[in-house]
């Protein structure tokens, strides 16, 4: 299992820059690490020197970087489904279509790079993964994906079976499964085993991505106002999918002031403008990662005292709204939207009062 | 109808300031403008002075803004969809669900966002609406969605109905629908009022995006050259969705020699350093949107010569890859694909043979 650190903040303010020095950081250290950049186009190799590809080429000793290229990794997912379908259908059907046609729909991209770095991580090639995203609201949504596709499945599957429509399908959900299916199906197609390691993975994801040892962010803002902004904005946007996000890095100034009390209790390190291709100042200049966990987590569960602490920095008291119109308590803030799934002692308890205080919101049952 | 025009370039360029300049623009030639920021957060806000909402206020005669909230967006599509199924289904399903629950997983701002513009454009309340987006091949991602989603549906359609798979699932077809659907179904799930609005809304939005009148893309960087080979990354990855590419703005700088050869034949407008607010410079040294329409079309067909061209810019010879594995012609440059659906006297042709040359790829049959 890898460290997994990301970068988030406004285009424009150095993000690139500083996931290569942090990088190169880590493999300075002896650190197996793989740079992993999702932007397409040439930039990244022009500031890398180098052409990058679609698999891992090394970059420096202990260093490799990939450039994720969409259509690549679909041609890839497009052969593990034929796989799939190879093993539970009787006639094969994906099979007449081949990766080599498909086009990239919206969403796709972010499901087969967290995908990737699911299985970089895996491989056990690496100890740290610097993924290089857009390091924006559409960096959250890959990594809120999930915690949120997770439920979705939980929703929809109670929903179903509760509802008229599945009443009415249920008799014809075994004739279709015996028709073109070569395994045996139970009546719920939620509890099957493809279904369930799908879900298996899901839950894993969420897990990683809210464990501070396994995936970190750290906010990049230069001095200018909108790139302050930006970044607290992402702060709190991080915390609404789960990621905790461990520091602060001021690019291109050595004066912290305008970030320490409004960042506060994130740590803050001034990053001073180097001259070009001195990676090492840079390289010195960076945080130590390592410690990025000692700051208070995403969301914190009190079963004892049945309380839910939820820390939202970045937004005021009427950004931040709770609603329970399903099974489940609903956070809004920001734009997103998060369904605290309880632990079994709290579940379906009904709120007994909320509030929202130096950007903890608190509810108690 | 409106003239949609958008902004594509590395990040921090300058293309929100552009875009808000290019608003104000056309608003004081007396247009109708909607200024759609699609970037969450409080930097677009702070650059105009003033707090956005996800529904249009007015930020100067003829000028209205709006910045797009996801959550919101969705509250809305999912009424939409309650509304069908309870024209459709028996009994309610999607009901049990509330929009208010609902988290956004990747890709759904895009097809939320395109939708919403689409209502815009629909509403016949703008002459204009300058779209804010990522720009980068995101954005591209959600203007190629009408074409590829196209695709899918016609590509699977056919292997669905070909396929034992089709055949085996047919009988149960009939029964199902009559069981769930208080509408008659005939047998082809493809050809149904819904359906067939579904497709026609995609083809409406392919033809729209492929129609430089109503849909068109400016390219923003500065002299750096990482934005430089951006924006020409960019150029070539926008015809590659059909979207035509009207022109270049050289960002800070009135010195445009290192465009001007780089770009040809697209026209470069050098947009010097402006004081900040001197909102009027700015705008004076914008290029005339309105003639963006002069440039090479992203594909032409000549059905008379059995010839098939198309301007890819930015891409030589090696990294544009030409297949026949499906039934159509699939293109492939950069990191996108593109199915290209041949009129009926060309359709079904093997290619007699190919050349790459100018920046274009020419296909004879």
């Amino acid at each position: 299992m890898a460290l997994i650190l990301t970068f988030l903040g406004k285009g424009g303010v150095g993000r690139t820059t500083i996931a290569i020095a942090a990088a190169k950081r880590f493999a300075n250290q002896g650190k197996r690490v793989l740079l992993a950049i999702q932007e397409a186009g040439p930039a990244p190799g022009l500031m890398l020197g180098m052409a990058l590809e679609p698999d891992p080429k090394e970059l420096a000793p202990h260093l490799q970087v990939v450039q994720f290229h969409g259509t690549t990794l679909l041609e890839r997912s497009w052969e593990e489904l034929k796989k799939l379908e190879a093993q539970y259908l009787r006639t094969p059907f994906f099979k007449e279509v081949f990766g080599q046609e498909l086009g990239i729909l919206p969403g796709m991209d972010s499901a087969l790079v967290l995908n990737a770095v699911r299985e970089y991580d895996a491989s056990g090639n690496y100890d740290v993964i610097v993924l290089d995203g857009a390091g924006d609201q559409s960096t959250l949504r890959m990594l809120g994906m999930p915690e949120i596709a997770g439920w979705y499945i939980r929703r929809f599957r109670q929903v179903f079976a509760d509802s008229d429509l599945g009443k009415t399908l249920s008799p014809f959900i075994q004739p279709i499964a015996s028709a073109v299916l070569n395994v045996s199906w139970s009546d719920d197609p939620f509890n099957q085993p493809v279904t369930r390691q799908a879900t298996d993975i899901l839950e894993q994801g969420r897990q990683a991505i809210a464990d501070p040892s396994r995936v970190i962010a750290y906010l990049v803002a230069t001095e200018e106002e909108g790139a302050i902004a930006t970044a607290h904005y992402l702060w709190g946007a991080a915390q609404q999918v789960g990621l905790t996000v461990g520091g602060v890095i001021a690019n291109q100034t050595s004066d912290t002031s305008a970030f320490n009390a409004r960042f506060a209790p994130l740590p803050v390190s001034g990053v001073a403008n180097q001259p070009a291709n001195d990676w090492q100042s840079l390289i010195d200049a960076l945080p130590n990662f390592d410690l990025a966990s000692q700051v208070p987590p995403p969301i914190a569960i009190n079963v004892a005292e049945r309380k839910v602490s939820l820390f939202l920095p970045g937004f005021d008291k009427k950004q931040v709204k709770l609603t329970q119109y399903g099974p489940e308590i609903t956070i809004e803030a920001g734009d997103q939207r998060r369904n605290i799934f309880l632990p079994p002692e709290l579940s379906g308890k009904p709120v007994a009062g909320a509030r929202f205080q130096d950007s903890f919101l608190i509810i108690s049952f």
